[in-house]
């Protein structure tokens, strides 16, 4: 294993402009062009070490995928992953994916209203303590922001191991006035399904017996119509 | 300890007139009128041997409760301790509170839409089968009862330590279009208060450590306005 500095890192990552993206902001507006395709795009809020992310896009060849973190290291990881994952898939290189460095405190700035569809948070970090309940990903500030970003289409996916964390969220997403559907309180009660796309941290979690939560968040217009249809289908 | 049999308990119950009430069918747009005052009026459905209920009555006396259940034995149950709660509260004996036999089947025979404020739903039977889904309470057949019959101040409070059954009705709220709020995944994690009002189930409960989930449903409009005011404050 090669070790290597931060300097080392931002290098690497300047190498890989086809896959890496340093400075988001300057594709405001512009990722579709960027895809050089009409896909929708799927954003992954703060995705380590890109597993989930790198493999959903090996999946769906009909949806552009951009994973977001903010540390160069993971992004690196990521990239790396990702890299692995087109090709073992014999997909040559990876097209309709991209990782970005960002905070999402400026997500507003990397990205213009209606220009993505839908938002994955998957173990978003808890921060347990009361006072730092401003900086979680599910907090009423950031579904502010999401909802400006998504289209008509548009939903927030979200998983968590952390009862608190998945506690306040959904509380979050109802005090807000969200459309929630599909809460699992035990995302893998009746065992894994062969599909299913597991993050790192679902993973880890799930090795220790460790429930999973998850829920679905209908926030665009023609999602709701959508969902108002079969709603009560399941009942 | 008296033996009883069926007859024996509803000889019993018969003798309770002022408490218990055995058709309440009878009592369907009249409820202020038995009462005889103005306070709203709350309802537990599947109250068990009456804890709670009881307590609750005595606890706020500008409310109106009528415990429901099934299952005669349970009602009797829970007049006994009503009165001695009552009695040891030292409040004469008990006005403000009814204990009825009824399957929560046929509610809407026994209220007129708006009669009631606020259904209490604790640690209702689980039907774990999928198959038995209808017969859970929080079922949105269920739910669209008690949305006829709560008044624009109407609320529905549920409890349950069964994970299965709180999923199951979190989704049925959202689903069926009702706004959640204080959705707890663990009421006594930060301990008990001590003004509490616990159920049968829930100390029992409490003591094998097991983890209770509550949440509170507003369904009438005013109280929708009232939350709409303050929902964010918390954040
Ligand atoms: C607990 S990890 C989960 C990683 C991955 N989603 C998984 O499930 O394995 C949370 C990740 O979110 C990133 N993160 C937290 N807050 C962020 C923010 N405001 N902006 C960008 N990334 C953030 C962290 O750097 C970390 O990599
Ligand atoms: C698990 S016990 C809980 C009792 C009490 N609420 C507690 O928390 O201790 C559920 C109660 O609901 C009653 N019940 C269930 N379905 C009912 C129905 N359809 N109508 C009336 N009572 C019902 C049962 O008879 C039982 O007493």
């Amino acid at each position: 294993m090669r070790l290597r500095g931060r300097k080392g890192i931002r290098e690497d990552l300047e190498q890989q402009q086809d896959l890496v993206v340093l400075n988001p902001e300057a594709y405001k507006g512009k990722w579709r062009e960027r895809f050089n395709n009409d896909y929708p795009i799927h954003v992954e809020f703060g995705m380590g070490k890109g597993r989930f992310v790198s493999q959903m896009s090996v999946k769906n060849q009909q949806v552009n995928y951009i994973g977001f973190d903010m540390y160069d290291e993971l992004v690196r990881r990521a990239a790396e992953k990702t890299r692995i994952a087109w090709n073992e898939a014999e997909l040559g290189d990876p097209t309709s994916i991209q990782l970005a460095l960002a905070n999402i405190e400026n997500i507003e700035d990397i990205f213009t209203p209606g220009e993505i569809e839908r938002v994955y948070l998957n173990f978003s970090d808890p921060w347990p303590k009361k006072k730092h309940g401003r900086r979680r990903l599910t907090h009423p500030r950031f579904l502010e922001k999401y909802c400006r970003l998504l289209n008509s289409r548009g939903q927030i996916h979200f998983k968590t191991d952390s009862e608190t964390l998945f506690e306040f969220s959904i509380n979050s997403f109802a005090d807000y006035g969200l459309q929630m559907t599909n809460i699992s309180l035990n995302l893998h009660r009746d065992g894994i399904n062969e599909e299913h796309v597991m993050t790192e941290y679902e993973a880890k979690f799930m090795g220790k017996g460790m429930r999973i939560h998850r829920c679905e968040v209908i926030v665009g217009q023609d999602a709701l119509n959508e969902y108002q249809q079969m709603r009560l289908d399941k009942y």
